[in-house]
């Protein structure tokens, strides 16, 4: 069978067969506002139990083979090559492994000034150590990939000395990089405003792709698609970095206001469609579907949402499965017709050749992909048939104590 | 001495010397953003230490004779008569008064669905009952203001019935209305979002004006100065309630990007000038200064924000000195020249009008009103050679526990 | 045949049946931006033109059987009984009416300053007699709808008196009101800015309720969905002004990041499917499709949209059919379940409700309903196989000059 | 006499005495919205009458000796060496020079698509060969400076391929800067939309600045201030560039929702002073004012406002005086404080730093300035005593044929 798009249905499951998005460990969390958080019973503490919940996201998907660790949370301090080795082990005994690594250089009270950009060289220097240490802890549970985002900035004019900074970042970034391991890439996220909220020193794509270039070859961009000021075309910075051969991962979720951490497609999936349109726009000049898996273009796709109302592992799955459909239906573009379309300014017609791809439904497509791969054609209704969450409530609900915090 | 603006210098010291505004009681706390806090040694965590602090910034600026005070925060719960009238004679004992009684209907695990909004008429009730209380601490202690800010919302489409959800919080105001005693104001705060992400139950002005409207005669609109969308125009709203006598007070603070909450003016001072120009425009056609008090709109002027890192007295401070410095610019605003020039339609001579006062230095003549009143002519640099802020992290510092919170 | 979301297929296509919208006579011409205008050869100059190509977009698509008129560009002036009668002829005689009236008094010079909040009472009597010859034109022509839009607004602080600008439109919008025909209804528009840039009269849906709620009983507030800030959510809004029964109409479009006045939906279709689910969720609560026609929500469906690069006629089809694949999408949500899912608050199935209706592709559907109402199942290939571009272009292209117009 | 801030009054004079900001041909003509243009009868219509006004404006304020030209608007086409040379002796004999050459690849209809970006390369070379000219104008007019912004995009989804637009436009950029003379720069301006809607070839100051340095080394990055989207920091935008020695020049205007093109300051006043703020901190560590005209960085500041019902020679005027005062603030910035409050953290002594230096009246340190330099101390004043806009009124406005523009 082939569809409208021209596209086979076997291509299109070959691709979507390798199509896999890494979730976070601390999307199995619980988190909040600033106004607080209202814990879940069932949400992860430990890290043995955000492993398990990441497993039950894989085995009822089967496209989330790889957890993002925040060295912080996951890892005991100082960590030591057993207890890490220990985590690793964990991952393996669920069927996991572990994929990119976050160092933490933002929680800690000696951060309130910055980290990289502190102009306290011996805070400058720790947060260095942490990140080395990242690097070290990845070494031993496998990992290839150092995902950096730095909370510094300033909140008000005058605070910090704006350049200065900039040559702090890029000091500490070429640094870093210098001890990268070479088969590993080195991700620069950035971010408009919060929890600085005058100026951020990674402010936006240029920023990072200015340092990342100077830190050296194995340094890419990181784009968080909330991480953008309001209308900001985001697929267009997507498809110029791919042309820069600088994309280097996402991490997705939606937004509409500000950095909303909503999940992924929740309030514009045309808008996730349209960067997945340009990822596999290119994935095609690169011979397609029928080159297989060299034609996929090496980026990290990654989850990082802040899911405070929803429950943990139901918001993952529905993500997933989000974040598949928008994947699926970017295959579906009939790109001979767009092309021709385009190559006579026929406005109408290209615009269709997106709008047409987008309206079809393709969860029945996905629920064959599914039953192919032995999986839960619903992997939704199959995790909530489980009674997986209810275990979990159970066990880990007790153990938690009354959300202390509070605003003021 | 007449200024250019025509204004006599004695007038305008009069005016001045109304001039009050009202610090909150929270913002004397450790606050921070949902990445964490960075607990500060001097800052309050008792109501003793908070009117302690309140009155540090009275005593050094002399318009800041009253103190907002949150429920929850500042009152033991549930709160007995006696430990009420405790905490008015705290404050009465340091020079103060309690201004606005603000509730808090947000912080509590069972309002994760919403409180006059939420689906359970049992939480509804206690969000009520609640708010009732707060008017009850509120006539213990002397306030004639009740200031109500709802976090309620959604963060996702369809996870809530908003035609409902509206009829309940018209339902809640009515119902505290109908309770409020007949010298009070009721003030309802609107904001766009966050903590809820797709949609707030009171996202604007309009909403908040209307339900006020139901509600009853003595509900007024509150306008935080960092609750718009991007780019509005907030002094029009003001005078679109002052001329619609809806307009019930502010809560002051800045905003670059979101609900940012910096200190007040510290991203743009034109902007709240434009603000002061015209709440004076229309003092100065009840009669100006001439008239005395009785010209003075009956607003409420509150600070709240939340400056996480500055030290929280001399934020205040800071804050104070530049909202005097604005409203007194705006003082100086010729409206003669403003009118006449408008009267031709001459755009450049009336902007100018506006340009001129905002261009001129009024920091001598808030020196020579301090001098006036028996304030020191610098009040942040009188607060930091008293050594308060030392005494206070010498004394508050060790009692603090170190921040446990984290982001997940 | 009964959907998912319970509605029969013969309720929802009587549904579909029913959902009409109304094109704009001014869609048809040549517009621009302000950098300049690209002429289009086949784009309508004449009034008879703008009705034929009116005619071809309802010929094809069936739904489009009224066309909004702008008193300025679609009558000669002054319009004297018959010139107009001539008009609605016309527009009998290709099987359209005339629909709403839209007066201008934006364009001449002498709204330099404003029209209805013009300071000089010469032209604000000026402006308001052309809105009632325009309602009068409109008596002739069978129409039963004012839309009011009005540029007036300031460019600078200072320029202009704000509030007593909003008494002078207040003044305006009452006796506009007093001389409505008592079967009409009068829409105020609301647009934060453009071509006013410091601020405009009637900036936000909140200013025009308010004015609409004093210029008495008829008035209505219209919602045009590029006039918004970034971020506003558009459909609470809606489902507010439903609420409060003060919502009249809309005029469609989508928007990037300003007024872009793009084809409908072409930018965030899931917004369109938003706004349309918090209508039908009304008419649902009012007897929903099984009640037919008195369910409807009395609303006035427009579009009004600047289509300057793609084709004027295939835009329009475009952006009904994009119309219609909304509303019927919104017609699929299983309300049922939904509600079910909001009562004991599973966001994620509450939201996959709304998910699940967008997902579902009723392109068929829609052929199935075009082939029941003998039209075409694809109007837009339809359209371009007819050959009227091609005609249009041959016989008005030679009639065009070159554009003139520069920017400087 | 020496300032608060360390820096010596002659100093001070000495810098304010090299500050020189150019005006645009273009802000003398009408211009005005998609909505229509208010014609004025003083507003200049020909080359000769745009020199005369420009004239007038450094006659008054003493540092705009150079006018940018638009070569569509300004020279006959094709534009021969005589008629070319004339305008330069034009200018000469009004004292002034010829600044930056702007080429126009937007406002003819074959762009329709595109200039440097369009699909169709006989489009590409004849906008190539347009810019090239524009060179060779330069040339005969004394310039040294190209300043090249596109309207290049695409209004629709799938309209363009986006990284074959990159391509053509990375190529056009590199034709031009190779027939670019030694001792010129060029400057590549950004804009995230408008003309185009939904994405532009060069949408942000990093893709303006990646374009830029593949270009060649005379490329530089121009800052127009309402290019941005909303919120965001510019002034670290500014320092960026600067750091990396690509900030060419700016575009200056105000803004407070999309491009508005307000007068410089209008809006926001304050971040006009952060941003010289930071250009003045480098000269500072460049050797500061002490080093003379060597420390300053070699920036075209240049005016690029669109003042449609501002009377054209008084906004330019009102523009420049607004320049210079935010300027001079900046000047007053105590740097000595400034880095030692930073140094210790102090986040309210830095940021006074600041805020003193923009609370300073600086205007009639401005008066002095200007009669030390022979120049009327009110500028605005003394035009609007000389009749000149009367006289221009009088004899240009006849010769105005009425507006004939129409939105639709």
């Amino acid at each position: 069978m082939r569809h409208a798009s021209g596209i086979s249905e076997s291509d299109l499951l070959a691709r979507l067969a390798r199509f896999q998005i890494e979730t976070p460990s601390w999307g199995y969390a619980d988190t909040g506002t600033r106004f607080g958080k209202f814990l879940q019973d069932a949400a992860a503490t430990t890290v043995e139990e955000k492993l398990a919940d990441a497993a039950e996201v894989h085995r009822h998907t089967g496209c989330c083979p790889s957890v993002a660790v925040h060295v912080l949370w996951d890892f005991p301090a100082p960590a030591n090559e057993a207890d890490v080795r220990r985590v690793a082990r964990l991952a393996e005994s669920v069927g996991l492994r572990i994929g990119s690594i976050n160092p933490n250089v933002f929680q800690d009270a000696c951060y309130k000034w910055g980290s990289l950009t502190n102009r306290d060289p011996v805070i400058r220097r720790r947060a260095l150590e942490h990140v080395l240490d990242s690097i070290r802890v990845g070494q031993s549970v496998g990992s290839k990939c150092l995902s950096l985002w730095f909370a510094d900035g300033t909140n008000y004019p005058g605070q910090g000395d704006i350049r200065q900074r900039k040559r702090w970042m890029s000091e500490g970034l070429a640094a870093v990089h210098g001890r990268l391991p070479a088969d590993w890439t080195m991700l620069v996220e950035y971010k408009p405003f919060e929890p600085a909220f005058y100026h951020t020193d990674l402010a936006d794509w240029g920023m990072a792709y200015v340092l990342a270039k100077d830190a050296g070859s194995r340094a890419r961009v990181l784009v968080d698609t909330g991480h953008h000021l309001p209308g900001c075309n985001i697929e267009h910075i997507v498809a110029f970095l791919i042309d820069e051969n600088m994309l280097g991962g996402f991490h997705f979720n939606d937004r509409k206001y500000a950095d909303d951490d909503l999940t992924m497609g929740s309030i514009d999936p045309y808008q996730l469609f349209r960067i997945f349109h340009e990822i596999v726009s290119v994935e095609q000049d690169r011979g397609g579907v029928a080159a297989g898996a060299k034609a996929d273009l090496p980026i990290a796709y990654m989850i990082d949402q802040s899911h405070n109302l929803k429950p943990k592992i139901e918001a993952m799955i529905q993500t997933v499965m989000t974040a598949q459909e928008m994947f699926t239906k970017a295959l579906l573009v009939d790109r001979e017709a767009l092309r021709a379309a385009q190559s006579r300014e026929d406005l109408v017609a290209s615009e269709n050749c997106l709008k047409d791809a987008f309206a079809t439904d393709v969860r029945d497509l996905l629920r064959e992909h599914r039953r192919a791969h032995h999986l839960p054609p619903d992997p939704l209704a199959a995790f909530r048939a489980s009674g997986y969450a209810a275990r979990a409530a159970a066990e880990r609900g007790p153990r938690k104590t009354a959300a202390a915090s509070s605003y003021a």
